[in-house]
């Protein structure tokens, strides 16, 4: 591994911003105006991906980690660092194969790159990238907002392909599973617009859909009931054992939203799933009928 | 090791500025208006510290590695994000003392801390920094500036404190040195400002500071004749293989920069060692002989 030759060869040809000065200076220039929030998500091999998971769509799966964070607060994305720690002795080829997805995305989000590290490891693959994103308005969306009893809760897309898709890339069955696991599908871009102008609080669903609507009741200090019937699943189900495995099990990438009583919501992508209530915490619903919490809402990723 | 726990307890305290939103959202909002510039670095155990290197000093020099970049550009540094990726059963009190390291320079640097990711890892310990800078001018200083051939060329601080150092913490010797390789000492904060003012190119000396010439020289076209009897050294050398040692060795963290001819630079934090000259490429002379440039001019760390 020669970093400055793989540099040249994979790195730079992503880069095409003036502020990034072809990578050879010290230092990006930010977009000027543009650029209002930033996130930084880091995967590592093992625990946030399988070694077993080709790296094109790790590449992927770590921009859109973090495009969700910025759709989710009714923004766009901007620039990126990207920072890769590579394994001593993993062939040029795998590291030709993650940049290839890494473009993929970059071309399909549009956004530049303009900058990073690119060091070597004796350990696992650690993958960072820091994004910029411009808000649609004039401040992003926050967790917390002017939200009250009565306020409807949305979520986007559906619920449940970040656990299915991982079991079944674990058992070796599904490809089509395993695929949306790897490489989870986000919302399109208009939604940033929905989110900016037609809710009141927000966050991107990574930790489980129940954890992090708890998240947002705690933010607020209002309560939410969700009906469970009203989840979008990403496979349907009757059981509420396999429901709720769904909406705890994470990795989903997708937007859940308040927006304020009576705020017409476009339901082409997104499903009205609760409602806030003056009690405090979150309830949950299914069929009508009151269900305990279990015991684990979502997980740390 | 509980992330969240870990965040609220050591992370959370060095969240100071608005827009992190102490640290409970999806993004934080960067600082606007005064934000032009962005750098990001990676720390691998292993490869750019030693496994025996105490945490505090590897947070020191996750933060200098960092500003020596904007100073470098004539900027100073504004906010940063923070990934850690930990590794797994290695003690709260490490990452109590890694937290206080990074307490202590963001303190000495006076810029927050925004953001950031904290995972797990089976591997060695990974540390990435993204931080943003101010220009001091309208822009920043870049590698590849107006040159002339009889402008002068300079350096911040000493070099070779980073190869001196190394070999002592290798050879369990001089505490003192082994204090300067752990923690390098970067120019004061004021220097940005005759960077900013004096310099028409720069860039940070980490590579090896004849690397780093050579990168200069490549960048502008234009030639450097290097006088090595007035590199200001870490240990003052008569041998021209001591000498050489020094000015390849890298890990300085010091500045190199090139003022048009007849600039007034300040000698009390520079030293002028050298000149620009038509005739491309690196020159090296020593006591008025020409010398040859050594195989290796430095490293990529």
């Amino acid at each position: 591994m020669s970093e400055r030759i793989w540099i040249d060869k994979y790195i730079r040809p992503l880069v095409k911003a003036d502020g990034a000065q072809d990578l050879r200076d010290d230092v990006a220039s930010l977009s000027i105006g543009g650029v209002q929030v930033v996130t930084m998500d880091t995967l590592v091999e093992g625990v946030h991906f399988l070694s077993s998971d080709p790296l094109d769509t790790v590449g992927q799966k770590l921009i859109r980690v973090n495009v969700s964070d910025i759709y989710s607060k009714g923004a766009v994305p901007v620039e990126a660092l990207l920072s890769v720690a590579w394994p001593k002795g993993v062939p040029e080829a795998d590291f030709a194969n993650l940049m290839s997805g890494i473009a993929r995305d970059l071309a399909a989000f549009d956004f530049d790159l303009i900058g990073g590290d690119f060091v070597s490891t004796d350990g696992p693959l650690v993958l960072s990238l820091t994004l910029t994103g411009r808000c649609l308005s004039e401040a992003p969306v926050r967790r917390a907002g002017q939200i009250n009893a009565g306020d409807t809760v949305w979520v986007s897309g559906k619920i449940g392909f970040g656990v299915l898709g991982l079991e079944a890339a674990m058992a070796g069955t599904d490809p089509e599973l395993v695929q949306l696991y790897r490489v989870p599908e986000l919302v399109p871009r208009s939604i940033a617009r929905i989110v900016s102008e037609m809710s009141s609080a927000s966050m991107d669903v990574s930790d489980g859909l129940l954890q992090d609507v708890q998240t947002l009741t705690k933010t607020n200090g209002f309560g939410i009931e969700l009906a469970l019937d009203d989840v979008p699943l990403a496979m349907q189900a009757y059981e509420i054992g396999h429901i709720l495995k769904q909406v705890t099990g994470g990795d989903d990438y997708q937007i859940v939203m308040i927006a304020k009583s009576g705020v017409v919501v476009p339901i082409d992508h997104f499903t009205r799933i609760g409602r806030v209530v003056a009690a405090p915490g979150l309830g949950l619903t299914y069929k009508g009928e009151r269900v305990n919490l279990p015991e684990t809402l979502g997980f740390e990723h």
